[in-house]
């Protein structure tokens, strides 16, 4: 069979590289990508939304790949002046950044939904495919730690992830939109990306509605964790803190529990999990081509499990 | 006599030159600028202080003396990304530039006084001179033109100061703050800087209290207009429609009337005005010593008019 109609759950870095894939493997008309949005918070009193940026840059070939967030050509000329004034600098927004960010908040003010800004941005960067945040309304990711309680940002980038997370919690009451919930009633399958199940996957899934509504579909996961590590972020420590797991694509399985019907694993990790069904591949990303190649692997994947009973 | 206390009335570009030169002649503790805010406004939802920074640019030795406006060292990147989205270009807004409005931007929305927030940029910039807004209050000068009315930015920048002016007036009801009345009364004279007075200079006097304060101070002004014409700016067109004078000395003579004791102008323009002691030489400043030569002739001027009867 073919997939006619396929959602994928993501957050920044990794799940931004498969996105890149993706979009290249499918049809933008087939594909719907819902995007993490409990790490957006204000800095230098601007509306920043730090996955859906990442995504949306990968997705326009602007997106810094081997650092993995913010744009390949950048420049850090405000930051420079912010740093002089004595102003906040420990979150590194470059100058072309600055532009989506100062877009975003002005026409979050004028009363455009945040569905529609990103459609708006994505159109000016060229980028169609259709990119969902997973909520209009503010949800923050808190962080409990030993030191207090953070938002998501000022835990990994200001306290640079040094205080060991204690719980994690999303605050608010944010509704998914009605576009995300569509997208999921209309999926013949659901990808999860390769991103941290804790802090970008469960935002979205928390979701009044997502859960119930992504569990009715055949759901596909890449796992985060290869070879024992993160490709990147703070992943190994939570899933040790939080779950008492170590680190393997089997944690990860088991984070998602009956979620999943299949889970891609990097070539080499498939013994871990033996509950469910996986496929060894090769799953880093460092260039496009890893991204297409995975992106195929990871469809393959699923059409193959969706033919059999 | 020695001058013990200077007041300088300045706008932009013009008034930014001689207020590097002033800055070098006098000790910063002896002089105070007094700077327009009737063009700030808010773009991109940042607020903005033209001349207040042309000014502090000015100070810091960061302005770009040829263009007149900006920063020397500039980068237009963040431009650059708001184009491509479709937003607004018409003020072209710097990516150093940026840092400023940002940091006074959020200064602003945390209740600081742009008097105290002028006062931490300086400090930032190494600038020691005291700067002073003439407000913290908004006032907008509001140029009515036949194709309606315009802020002031809105009519010089984005229409290019092509509609023709039919009025000028003040939109608010802002106050000088106590900075500014306590500075004026402490004067023992008072400078206007080579501003254009309909916009840069008015708007400052056109404040409560602030004109008699002045009127009761020996008061000097450097003539925007050289030999005809307008250093830069609209300033001819703005005498011939709003005063049906000719670009003479002499028509900024008999713009301030009474409040002026003396008038520097361009060596040659001396002629044109017979109401006042005039002081011919050198007033376009190309170069940081330009500006500094014309300073002193004009305390120089100060000085020997307060010495005479």
């Amino acid at each position: 069979m073919t997939l006619a109609r396929v959602v994928y759950l993501s957050g920044g870095v990794g799940g931004a590289r498969l996105a890149h894939g993706l979009s290249r493997a499918l049809d933008p008309e087939r594909l719907t990508m819902i995007v993490n949005t409990g790490d957006d918070f204000t800095h230098w009193g601007l509306s920043i939304s730090p996955d859906l940026d990442t995504v949306m840059y990968a997705l326009a070939d602007l997106g810094d790949v081997a650092r993995g967030w913010g744009l390949a050509t950048e420049s850090f000329a405000t930051l420079s002046m912010v740093q002089q004034y004595g102003g906040e600098t420990w979150f590194q927004l470059g100058d072309r950044d600055l532009g989506t960010h100062l877009m975003r908040s002005q026409w979050l003010r004028e009363g455009t939904s945040l569905t529609d800004i990103t459609s708006k941005l994505c159109h000016g960067l060229g980028v169609r495919a259709k990119l969902l945040p997973m909520s209009d309304e503010r949800c923050e990711t808190m962080i409990d730690t030993d030191d207090g309680t953070l938002s998501f940002q000022h835990w990994l980038v200001r306290a640079r992830a040094v205080p060991d997370v204690r719980r994690i919690w999303f605050r608010g009451r944010a509704r998914p939109t009605q576009a995300v919930l569509r997208a999921i009633e209309a999926a013949d399958v659901v990808i999860v990306g390769p991103s941290n199940p804790y802090v970008s996957i469960d935002p979205i899934l928390a979701l009044p509605g997502v859960y119930e509504r992504v569990r009715a579909k055949p759901v596909f996961a890449v796992s985060p964790i290869v070879h024992g590590q993160a490709v990147k972020g703070p992943l190994v420590r939570m899933l040790q803190t939080l779950s008492r797991a170590e680190a393997t694509p089997a944690a990860i399985a088991a984070h998602y529990g009956d979620l999943l019907h299949g889970l891609v694993v990097e070539a080499g990790d498939e013994a871990s999990v033996r509950t469910l069904p996986v496929l060894g591949t090769a799953t880093v990303m460092h260039t496009r081509e890893h991204s297409l190649t995975l992106a195929r692997a990871v469809l393959e994947l699923c059409e193959s499990r969706l033919v059999q009973p």
